[in-house]
């Protein structure tokens, strides 16, 4: 018994992609950190805004009585209301703090929204290549996950979707701009795949959810937005945090907005309330509550990210590998020289390079980098891309 | 479909408490917030001490370059061995850091830890009066719960727990200084729980963990001290949090720490680092990780508490209540004059009083009092229990 099952079953599973972590962390100690280009993670390399940085000050000084204390499980009123108000802004639509629930992370608002739909059994569709920790999310809560392949471009493939389609299917979790793609789901996709969905609602008698996931979203480029599936269906939830557009990764502050049409609004927003105390997350962190109810249209400075990608895209296409060209997120997906991802990134790792190959994400034959790096990483990692490539060629 | 029939099952169940706060909330409108005494809640009212201000004030002034990013997922080394040390020094055990899980409060320890172990279908024991989440969290991960009543002292009833034994029992659940009594397990009964269990160990050719929710362990009257199970069971869990220590209940900010000798460590602690991925929460907040850091042994003023304590108690007993004297926390738990909680609620709210009943505890014939409130709110509130006792006597 000791560890259920279950769980052993995932550790032995992920154990490869630890035992690479764990060979990086010793590559770092025999070469040196700075000699080794570590593209492996998305933990963002820079600061908060300096609005985060005043108002901490601000707070710090200045003390509201009771600003640690517990306040109602989906997270303060104004500061819901000022996630209201940034929403009604960029989409038009009515919201209000009553289809805002704060969370722990853009991972524990998941965490608490599949929880409150998810019946043991039925099946949440993901798109391929997708965040990792979705599987574990879903099947954490006894549901079954469903893997579509997006197309050629990394976009929607809608007809894919479509064919496993059933009446046990919950749930689609869309993630754009994408981990690991940095590819920017089009309107056109999302407007067909919703066209789709409504019909198998009316087929089914259910409701199906399109749960967007959404960190990325200001990290855009070329002048490149992200279409807001509230457009497009009404049983529509995003789901997002301030990790990545104010650098708070480690701070564990997001939310969930349901669309305000959604169906049923009241027993999801309950559900989800009961659900932050079920999963012992309670509520958000409290200053991080009070701090980003100040900063809702404040984002990291996104010039440094995009100078990133064109420096990385350009050079690497140069080079002979085909990547399709990120639009968003700060993450590259090539194609893996000679068609192993593993075996091609464990060549890079033999340049001092580390990267993540794309069987982690549910789509063999190619390799995530990271480029949430300092500028020096990328440079220096130019080198032993371009010798890794040559030597399979 | 809609939302999950758990989570429907759930809210229907805990409708009438949410009908109590909501008269409570309308109670306030009505005769204004200092009119209603309300007892309901554990919410300290009190601020975090004043070395967290500082340190707060401290980090705020001179920020720590990527104190806000992503770290390792069970928590900063130095957080994780800044509770190792303070462990050590209270229980003479050898901890390290590589026991320490830093958590999402103690509810988001609970769930790591008992999703951790859990087998769908398996058993936990709970023991009543409980904390009425442990239901949620356990059911939640698909355990089944099984209460066992304290005795009439809400000691712990060791014949009552070996009946319910069975191969099938992953965990027994303890929480001392207990909510909703206040009472302190005394060290003969976890002595003999714990020789229980270790037979029962033996008998099954299984581990059973001994959990102990105890964030209320600083929080005691009259020198009493909380007996470590870690003296007495090897393999045992202490899960807290700093909510109530350091006024911090807003922030989520706890730990599970394993006993050094439990079985099998590197699984569990492995499981548990998986878990705070797979339920979302990745890690507990960073700001608050490097600031209890610095306070592993600062306590807020508990004299505040015992004076309420001593104020309550007197007062109560002297009115013909039935009370079993708290040495902890800062909850007491009278018999209902009458015999039926539910209704000596309704008539403690006449009188602009709001407690909850023990039915909401696992345990009938009883209310629960906070006394986490102002002075002013527990001296209001004697005449109406003055009343509300007289009326049924």
């Amino acid at each position: 018994m000791a560890i259920s099952r279950r769980v052993a079953g995932y550790l032995t599973r992920a154990s490869w992609i630890r035992a690479m972590f764990e060979s990086g962390i010793k590559l770092k100690e025999q070469y040196g950190e700075e000699n080794v280009y570590d593209l492996s993670l998305g933990n963002p390399h820079l600061e908060p805004p300096p609005q985060f940085q005043e108002a901490l000050l601000e707070l710090a000084r200045n003390p509201i009585p009771g600003m640690h204390r517990y306040m109602v499980n989906a997270g303060y009123p104004e500061t819901r209301e000022a996630v209201a108000r940034h929403l009604e802004r960029e989409t038009t639509l009515p919201f209000t703090r009553r289809q805002i629930v704060m969370t722990v992370g853009a991972g524990g608002g998941l965490n608490v929204f599949i929880k409150t739909v998810m019946e043991a059994g039925a099946r949440i569709i993901i798109l391929a290549p997708y965040f990792p920790e979705y599987e574990f999310y879903i099947s954490g809560h006894h549901g079954i996950v469903e893997v579509v392949q997006t197309d050629d471009a990394f976009q929607i493939d809608v007809a894919a979707v479509e064919r496993v389609m059933g009446p046990d299917v919950e749930a689609v979790i869309i993630n754009s701009p994408n981990n690991p793609t940095g590819v920017v789901y089009n309107g056109e996709g999302l407007r067909d795949l919703a066209a789709m969905l409504r019909s198998k609602e009316v087929e089914y008698g259910n409701q199906i959810y399109l749960i967007s996931d959404e960190p990325y979203r200001r990290i855009t480029y070329d002048g490149v937005k992200v279409p807001w599936i509230f457009h497009h269906y009404r049983n529509s939830v995003v789901i997002t945090s301030h990790s990545k557009d104010l650098n708070l990764a480690g701070e564990r502050i997001g939310y969930v907005a349901l669309h305000p049409g959604i169906q049923p609004i009241k027993e999801l927003f309950r559900g989800m309330v009961f659900n932050q105390r079920a999963l012992g997350m309670v509520s958000a962190p409290a200053l991080m509550q009070r701090l980003v109810a100040k900063l809702q249209d404040v984002t990291v400075d996104v010039a440094d990210y995009q100078r990133k990608r064109d420096l990385l895209y350009e050079a690497l296409t140069k080079m002979g590998y085909e990547v399709v060209r990120p639009q968003g997120a700060f993450y590259m997906f090539p194609k893996a020289p000679g068609g192993d991802d593993v075996e091609f990134v464990r060549m890079l790792k033999d340049e001092r390079i580390l990267c993540v190959p794309g069987v982690g994400f549910g789509r063999e034959g190619h390799f995530r980098i990271s480029f949430a790096v300092e500028d020096a990483v990328v440079e220096g990692a130019l080198v032993g891309f371009e010798r890794a490539i040559r030597e399979i060629q």
